[in-house]
């Protein structure tokens, strides 16, 4: 069966980069995944959290935010308390970013990525990610490192997968996962290791053969992705 | 003294904006002054507030918020509660748009405008102004309207003025605002009518005739900006 | 059109104060406007905000607060969290204070001034500045200052004024507030200096004429203002 | 020993009441005793919580709220989150009212007494009951009440009792409470009935003498102010 | 009238006390009283409050906590605030245990005793007393003291009375407690000094008589839980 | 390299379960895995969520929440707000079992499953799941289905793998977790489905051969587990 938008079952959707798109942050990236699109800046900070301080590491955290406007119907702002789900994607965001960071070759420094769903169409923690990377890459040329060792071993990006209709595919966007059954987000690096697994059966289960099946839809799209944040990066890629 | 950008002081920044920014809210409009950047966005509700409830009138409110990356340094964001300035903005906000309409034409719904500062570069709550009201023409053309009369009865746009350095001067940039001893923010119609006068001294006081000039600045500024407003929405503008 | 109280269009209501009407703060003062009863204590506290630690300079703050049962219906008390228009009104006095204040003639001890609006009338806002002056004044007495600069250099008094029924008239009462297209509070120095304007129309607009009239009811109401607080403070009167 | 003050054991502090000290609501009563000033006002809302909706009763609740200028250092505004001590005493003054008062021949309606302490020198719980009592009985007055009962079957008042330098004391003062090792509320009603007993040995103890002759000193004091409240009320006194 | 599960108006329910029922805390007890238990856990911090740093003065305190679990309906939890009863309890807790502790002889230290009460049968303040005690004294036995004084100088337990059908009980379970007209809280050493005396007419009221045959049951009550607790420390027992 | 409790790399810690260890709750089970201790208690509400009025259907939905003794240091309440990481698995929970749950079979009512963790030793989770499987089983036993469906249609259990010293493990305890380079949380049906498999690089990444030795140790793992929960049910295991 034909998927809605008429992609191919292991086709991600088009995506557009724009580093630089505001100025006052460190580093800055617009990214558009299809209609999904995440602002991203990265800011730096002198202090770390306190359980670093005077330990010569710095700290990689990021926040997550839907805009209202977002979304159909508007989503109210998290103004009284944060809800679980933000509080979820942003730690996620996070720990994606520190797997591939030695916090030590940064120095006590803190960078914090913003990542502000200016539209949402499904997909917007993995765009988020692979956005957040490049933002991340860029923010790191404009500060003071301790030693000459670069801070980033690795690059990351992720992609969500999952069965709709029973057949696995890449890249849902939001009706496929309002659909999807089973709904995994895959983080992985440009050399190929898992980050993160993370597949949940919406009130339903998955066999091996179906998780085995999405984990390489995820492989094959993640490696086009880090293909793209490398043309993206141009000669800041740092690899 | 010339400004520190080598505008005149009766000169605003230039104005750029893009309507229909984001699709998934009923309208939405990037707008730029200078490096000041806000996405507004309309989004509509089949629901009014309690109090209007069977009144046959409808309501059209406000949100304000700055983007954590807006500014250096990082804004913290507005999680677990809302500042008192960000309070008193989308108050500001949502008044001078229901100044301009006529609440029994709308009909029982709400339109919420949200105003998310991209980039802050002083006067982040009049351009939230002035592009909300484009936002909201785009937004009343997608709704269905309960008679044939129009709910807008003038349009509205808002400028800053201030003394810095002595010398009154048009659309103050940061620099300028935090220069700046005395700040007022001015909200008119198209047709030349006051909506709000918000005059502060910051730690400061003015005279009669400091207050005189400034009005007079931000008569002519908000002139422009109407021309702007109208240019931009082309065979929309309502007048 | 007579005023509903019979009053002429610039008169304000009769203005009855007491000082020292509780003695465990530095000064108090219950000032009473027509209907309206404000309490204002001003509390000394010998450390200043973390901004301004070290600087040799002190701090004036304001708090607002509408007691429950200062009017009808009862008004809930702000527990959870501070209501938009608490926040604005008491940074509001706080602004207006500071602005005839040097702060570093006072060296680093902070003043509080509590304004708690026992029973509210209308103008409970600008009632709070004009008694806040006062037990500012009062609480100066009772503190060792770092020289022999006396820190005020002006005195501070505020009144509304508005258009109801199409004409402008000053020291607005709830029934005339509420009944107001357009609403302005101005804060005025002794020496004639403006201080703040905040002007506003309540889902109207008004003209260049109609705000010079009621910029000059302001001037003469809060002229008025002024001898009274100057008869009030008798000998402590500091200028 | 004597007592501070030079009062003896048994010796209460004088008390002043001016009834109608406000007039927004129902009914209000301006309590002195010594250099404790409490203001109360009892307000009616025509709905009841939600577990007695058409149950054909009515409530009776309090609030309690210390004034920041009220004491000396100044104390904190519980904006954020009520403090223990608050809820605690808001507590037992509701349950003291409603000890005497009948709530099915209140009808369908809610009385909530604020108790607001404009300066506080020691027994604000206690005089908040007292005081609270005046005001419900002059509520009463202003409402329908659905049958021709009255809704109050006695009246109600309360002291605290202490020991002090080993010596047991009537109406302590904020020094004597501060001194006190242990600290005793009562709440009687006019014919001499407990509402509550609340003792308290402030990390110490005391013996079954001791609690004996605390229980009498407040027996002979709420007789005084029982007397004070019939006096005070004039031909409103309901009994 | 016999009490509905037959026990004596004098008689206590079986006490069970496991202790060490939980081992990453210095001590806990799982006390269990008819159908009552509590889980007390005493956790030992090297720092105490901000107001003993550096006074040589170690600190005592308590929380208490329903499961959701330990009653029908299930009670919500205490996510967003702590409710009033919750603070009031967990205050009485913290002081009762204070009265017997020689805070100097503890030394810098805290013991925060936690009670949380897996299930809920009436009571359950006053079992949280008699238990703490036990985690207390157990507690005492792992931590260093600064001098050779020991830091108990007596022991205290809890029991509730009350009036149920017009008769004075002891040890009131849920559906008496539920039914009773009167409930008294106390607080007791085991050399019979009172540290706590609550006793609260629900809606009603108690005469002088009422009130001394409660003290007299709880005072026998609190002489059995003071030989049990006893029984159980063993050779813990301080005294 | 031997593990540090001795176990084989594929062993799980020794489980022991108390069912009913309370009653007031519909169902409840002390859950132990080593020197993890776990109370789930499963209550029963006749209303479901908003959402789900007038659908026929039920929910089921989990709180997780350790205790402040369960570990050492003493963990703090989550009383002003919860933990990201609180919520995070008391989603999981709820999200596990409703994997296995037909809401439909239930008919119009709510099963809550508290799991309140008593001690805390690494997999405070996993155990949770697994235990609240049984007090699942043990509430429908009690309440009316609305039609001859069984509302369960497998059973759910949960392990946690990961990868400590280079070596893949089964059944993390907390040294372990504390020292795993990759933490995995696996959820699987009794017939062999996956519900969820949450695997988190910390700090660190792993390879696809890491991954399918950390799958197949989850697998065996939760077969064992699944058949305890059967033994231990006895006459009350649904299949």
């Amino acid at each position: 069966m034909a998927r809605h938008d008429g992609r191919a079952d292991d086709q991600i959707r088009p995506v557009k980069i724009q580093r630089g798109f505001t100025n006052k942050a460190a580093a800055s990236c617009l990214y558009e995944s299809g209609d999904t699109i995440v602002l991203c800046t990265a800011s730096i900070e002198s202090s770390v959290p306190p359980w670093l301080e005077g330990s010569g590491k710095g700290w990689v955290t990021a926040e997550y935010n839907m805009l209202p406007g977002s979304t159909s119907p508007r989503k109210k702002r998290d103004r009284a308390k944060v809800d679980g789900r933000t509080t979820e994607i942003q730690r996620l965001i996070g720990r994606s970013l520190r797997a591939i960071v030695d916090l030590k070759a940064l120095g006590e420094q803190m960078i914090t990525v913003d990542c502000d769903i200016l539209q949402a169409d499904g997909g917007t923690r993995t765009a988020s990610i692979t956005a957040a990377f490049i933002a991340l890459v860029d923010a790191i040329k404009t500060i003071e490192l301790p030693t000459s060792e670069y801070p980033l071993h690795d690059s990351v990006a992720s992609i969500s997968v999952g069965i709709v209709d029973g057949q696995p595919v890449a890249d849902l966007d939001y009706p496929e996962d309002f659909a999807a059954s089973v709904d995994m987000n895959v983080v992985m690096t440009g050399a190929g290791k898992f980050v993160e697994v993370q597949g949940t059966g919406e009130e339903a289960t998955f066999s091996e053969d179906e998780l085995s099946k999405l984990l390489s839809l995820a492989k094959s799209s993640i490696r086009q992705l880090t293909e793209i944040q490398q043309t993206t990066l141009g000669e800041n890629w740092p690899f």
